[in-house]
Order: structure tokens, then C-alpha cells, then sequence
């Protein structure tokens, strides 16, 4: 159930003291497959780190070989010193594994800003460590190495006839649109071209990543990789592994979202009856984006009022006055007028569901969500102090 | 130094039990002058209170006499009977004053979705109560009826040459563009057209509580409105008159950012270099906007590669590896690295400056905001509760 679940991969994860608490923080994965076909999605951020910069070109091609991470520092808006680290970075992955560093990703998480030199003497001799240590059973070991804020390693694989996807996943806080401080990486053995990879993964994460907005905030280092082996020998169609790697993307983004940082709930906010997907999701990423909303939440208070008051921000097509809200399926707004009294909602577990019908058209979504926490707010100004 | 310090104008402030502490929570402002000229702005949020919708016919025709505001309750998606209710408030002021319903202005605020026959009740009574306690120096017992969890009254004053404008203002969280959970009454014995004083009130609220972004939501009730009594005989140009109007506005604004709910630090962000006004506002917005800054600035941390990664998902033209961010006058980044060490800024004081140089063009804007605290996460948790 990991990086290493599919025929033809290795990892690890070893210490190379970026993180002061001394825990693993450099991961490698590594394809050793007959094939190296690759696709990525990066955050669309404009404000991008050193490593999106540099993966966007080694994925521009449809092939990589290796993707090196490390938490305890973003090298973002680093300089040029920044990015010849991660240049640096590639190569001695390279050099360790006799491929090209133009086939090496490169991802990085942590604090903006850092990337002096002593940054960079531990990220590539943690490199270089973690090439002697790949394993076929590795896939935990990387998985922990990437951690940041998170509480637990995520990881999940998907089985398919006669192939296999897996991969792991961080991100705790700034989990956002077009992916936020998020660092994926997926590997299959299914004997897919790169076209085909970049089709499904795309598809994958447009349902899935993109619509978890934990804080509205968006990162400048996401990256979600996905490499092909080619070592099972079976190429599945379109359908089959577009299915494979959204269900897989879904399950690791369920666990981004149950370990979001500080958060008390974990809120499905399904949009119904609109005239379209895409504002299906404005509208509920207005939802997701509301500091009131989402401080009533945490503190069990099913405000729709305040749900109101956010999708009336919107340019989403519909009538105010003809929409209904529903928490927990005890609907408490009807056509814009208060009817089931809040004190039937019970917002005690941890799952909520907020439905909204917008009685506008037959489009919908679902956005993922956590609620704003007083262990947020203590997390987040603290964080880098 | 209040809503009655222009000639022609008396106000009172009522106990009406709409608020559970027993504080004044009914006001009255109405102008006894002259003129009856009015202009108001209301909140852009599709999701409008029934005042709102009131009240947005009451100054079509440029004509207000009276303004009747509540606080405990802001008959927001209260269905036709909240429709009502502000209807049947309007009257009862009208009766006792012996003018035109049409001509009363009703301002709500509190929680969505209350509205029933008791609110009414208290509403009318606590109306036709205020208007028997009208008097010229009234303007302190209104300010402090229209508080909510603000912690003090609002009031400013500016004189001109022989005429003055003043004005009170609530409004604690929800302060956001388009205006936000804010309730401004400003009154001027300057003898203006209605026309006169919609132009200027636009650009002063334009330059001003506009640009006032607490916590990025928008309230359903906001308003704004401009009575003139015409008492001093006096017509200001247009220049002299939005001037004093936008210095009064920016003081009301200053002190509801000062104000804010649960807030440690008032923010003022400066954006330079801009290609335009808009540009810079919505550069600033993103950095009001930005949980992870607002919680760092709460942790006295200045982080300024959240402001980076805040303003790379906005669309205004800048290049992000161009850009200089300084925090209290020490610049920490320059054209996208590191410059100056963090730990030269003292963020101790509760006001901050951040200042933005975009290096893409010769505009720039303000925006005033807040940090995002426990206390905050408390208000809006408990607020209803």
C-alpha cells in the first residue's frame, strides 16, 4: 500500500538533519522499470519554488526516472543559489544512480526563504544517503521522510487486473486549489505512454486534490507526480486507469483532509442544482473559504446564515431567496427562510455534511474542507518560530 | 464629535431587550433640517437583509428624513414576515415623526435568520420608544445601540467653513470590500443635491471602508447613508465636500479596524509599483486575505514568504522573482530573495506596516486589515452561542 506497491520501484528515507527534530526528512523514489514515462501537475501558483521550476522541465518530456524530496525547507524564493541547489540536488542523484539528472524531480517542502549553504550541503548529502538506501519495501520510509506538520504518513494503493498504482502523499496546512503544500508522488506498473499518464492524472486531480481547500491558501511548491514502470506488461484502457488513480487520489486526499493542520472537522460541502460544475465548485469554495463559517463549525454552531452570506459573494447563478441548506441532512433553510430548528443538527463528530441546493440547474460538486480552530491559528503562528 | 453634531439633526439610542445583556440595542438618527437629501451605499453581496431591499428604495428618489437601526437581529433570510417586520418598523417611525415611510431608512444587524413575531415586536416598540427620546445631543446613545461586539462607540466629526459633517459606525468582524457588517450614518449640514452627496460619499467609501478587509467575509447588511439637513446654508464645492466626507469615512474606518474582533495587530498593507489602483488593491486583498499570513503576523512572525505566495495566485501583472517586501520599514526580500534578517523587525507594536513593491508601474493602494487570532477564532465560534 505504497510507493513501492507497483513492480518496479524502490525508496527510502533517511535523516539528513534539515529537520531539527533529527526525523527522516530526504525520500527518494526511484522507477527502475523498462519504462520511464512520467506526467506531473504543479501548483498554479505563480510565486513557484526552485524545484517546481526545475521539475516542470524534467516532466516536459514524458519521462523521469527519479523524484528526490525533502522536507525542512522549500527553497523558494531562494535566488539563483536556490536553484542550482536544485540542480545540485539532481545531479547527485544521478551521479548515485547512473541516470540523467534531466530525469530527476525534484520536490521540497517547508519554510520559504530557506536555502543557504548549509541547506544545501545536508539536502544533497541526504540525497546521495538516501540512493544507498533504496529498497523494494521502502515505500514507508519515504512516505515518513516527507512529513511536515503532518501527524501520520499517508499512503494507498489501487489494484487493477494484473497492475497496481500506489503512492503517498503530504500536506497539512495550505491545502488549496490547483494543489497547496501538497508533494505526491504515484507509481503504477501499468505500460502506459506519458501522454496517457498525463491524461489520467489530470483527470484524477482536477476531482480530487483540487477541490480540498483546507485554508484557501495556495502553495508555491505542490507538486503531484505520477512515473510508469511498464513492469506488468498490461496496458489498461482509458477508463480503467483514469478510475485507478482518481480513486487512488481520492483516498490519499480523505487523508490530507483528516490530518489538516489543527482541524476539529472534516466538512463534504456538496453542492447541488447548479447550472454548471465549475460553479457548483465556486460556490462551494466560497463555503470553504469562509473564516465565519468555519469558526462557527469548529464551534459546533450550524450557522447557515453564514453560508448564505458567502455564496451571495459569488457570481454562481442562482436566486439567494431560492436556496436551501441542509447540515447533517436536517435541512434548516428553505427557499432562503429559516425551517428545521438548529438544535436538531448534531455537529459533535468530527464528519459534517453541508448540502446546498442552489434549485438553479442539474450540475454539482463536492468540496472538501476542515474547519478554522483555535490549534490552526496556534500551528500556523508558531510554525516557523 | 457625532451623528448630531451637523445643524438639524437629533438622535437617540433605546433599550428595546433585542440584546440579551439588556444594553441599548434600538437607534434613531433624523433630520429635522431643510433639505432631505440622502445617498447611501449598500453591501454588493447578492445575499441582501430586508433593509437592505428596504432601503434601497427609500433613497432611490435621493430623499431620506430618518434612520431607525437595531442591533440584536439582522432579519436576513427572515422570509416575507422579516420583510415585513422592516416594513412595519419604517411605519411606526414614520407615524410617530408624521412623515413618509418611504423616507425611513432601516439598518439591521445580528444574526441571520432571526426574525420572528418577538423580534418584531421589540423592533416596532423599541422604534416608536426612540422616537420619543430624539434630541440634539443624542448622537452617543445611538452609536452605542447600534454596537454589537464592538467594544465602544464610533464617532467622528469634520468641520468646513461654516458647515461640518459627522457620523457613527459599528462593526467588528465581516468588515470586507463591498463593505461588511458595518452600519455608517453620517449626516452634514452642507445644503447639497442628493446628487452631490452620492458622488462624494462614493469616493470617499470607495478609498475607504472598501478597502477595510478584517477577515475577508461580507456581511448581507451592510450600509452606508448620507442625510443632509441643508441647516448651515452652506454649498461647499465638490472637491471641499468629498474631501471632508472621505477624512471622516477613513477615521470611522480606522476605528472599526482598531476594533476588530479578537485582533492583535492593525495591518496596513501599502502596494507600490502597480500597473494600476486595481491591480494594488487586489494585491493587497490577497494578503488580507491569506489565513497563514494573518495567523503568523499573530505570532509576531514576519513571514514574508506567505506574502509571496499570497500575492502568486492573484492575476495583477508583476513577476514574482521582482518584488520587494518590507515589514516596519526593514526590507526582508528583494526582487524575490532574501535580504535583510527577520529578526531586525520588532512586530511587537499592534500596528504593522507591510509595504509591497510590485517594480511593475507607477500605481499604488492601501489596505487596511487585521491578524487572525484565538481570539478571533473565538468570537466566531461562540458568537451565537
Amino acid at each position: 500500500m505504497s510507493v513501492t506497491a507497483a513492480k518496479g520501484f524502490e525508496a527510502s528515507g533517511v535523516v539528513a538533519h534539515l529537520k531539527s527534530t533529527g526525523a527522516k526528512d530526504v525520500a527518494l523514489v526511484v522507477n527502475r522499470g523498462r519504462s520511464a514515462a512520467a506526467a506531473a501537475v504543479f501548483t498554479s501558483n505563480r510565486a513557484k519554488a526552485n524545484p517546481v521550476i526545475w521539475s516542470q522541465q524534467v516532466v516536459a518530456d514524458g519521462q523521469a526516472r527519479a523524484v528526490v524530496l525533502n522536507s525542512g525547507g522549500a527553497n523558494c524564493f531562494t535566488g539563483a543559489f536556490g536553484f542550482q541547489t536544485t540542480h545540485a540536488t539532481a545531479e547527485a542523484v544521478a551521479e548515485a544512480l547512473d541516470v540523467s539528472a534531466g530525469d530527476v524531480v525534484v520536490c521540497s517542502t517547508g519554510l520559504i526563504g530557506v536555502g543557504d549553504q548549509t541547506f544545501r550541503d545536508k539536502v544533497v548529502s541526504g540525497a546521495r544517503a538516501a540512493a544507498g538506501e533504496l529498497h523494494a519495501e521502502g515505500g514507508l520510509d519515504a512516505a515518513t521522510a516527507i512529513m511536515t506538520t503532518d501527524t501520520h504518513p499517508k499512503q494507498a494503493v489501487v489494484e487493477g487486473a494484473g497492475w497496481s498504482v500506489g503512492g503517498m502523499a503530504k500536506g497539512a496546512g495550505m491545502l488549496a486549489p490547483g494543489l497547496a503544500t501538497m508533494l505526491v508522488v504515484l507509481t503504477t506498473d501499468a505500460d502506459l505512454p506519458a501522454e496517457r499518464l498525463d491524461s489520467a492524472l489530470r483527470q484524477a486531480t482536477r476531482l480530487t486534490f483540487d477541490r480540498l481547500d483546507s485554508d484557501g491558501c495556495m502553495s508555491t511548491n505542490d507538486t503531484v507526480v505520477l512515473l510508469s514502470s511498464g513492469e506488468s506488461g498490461v496496458a489498461p484502457s482509458d477508463d480503467e486507469f483514469a478510475t485507478a488513480v482518481t480513486a487512488l487520489c481520492a483516498d490519499l486526499a480523505r487523508q490530507l483532509q483528516g490530518d489538516a493542520e489543527g482541524a476539529s472537522h472534516d466538512i463534504r460541502i456538496e453542492v447541488v442544482g447548479a447550472v454548471s460544475e465549475d460553479e457548483a465548485v465556486e460556490v462551494g469554495r466560497s463555503l470553504a473559504r469562509s473564516n465565519l463559517l468555519m469558526t462557527a463549525v469548529f464551534g459546533n454552531d450550524p450557522n447557515w446564515g453564514r453560508v448564505l452570506a458567502a455564496i451571495g459573494t459569488t457570481q454562481a447563478t442562482f436566486d439567494p431567496y431560492d436556496v436551501d441548506v441542509s447540515f447533517n441532512d436536517v435541512r434548516l433553510c428553505a427557499k432562503g427562510a429559516p425551517d428545521r430548528p438548529v438544535t436538531e443538527v448534531d455537529m459533535t463528530p468530527r464528519a459534517l455534511h453541508i448540502l446546498l441546493d442552489l434549485h438553479a440547474g442539474d450540475a454539482e460538486a463536492t468540496v472538501l474542507t476542515n474547519d478554522l480552530t483555535h490549534d490552526y491559528v496556534h500551528e500556523n503562528s508558531a510554525y516557523s518560530s
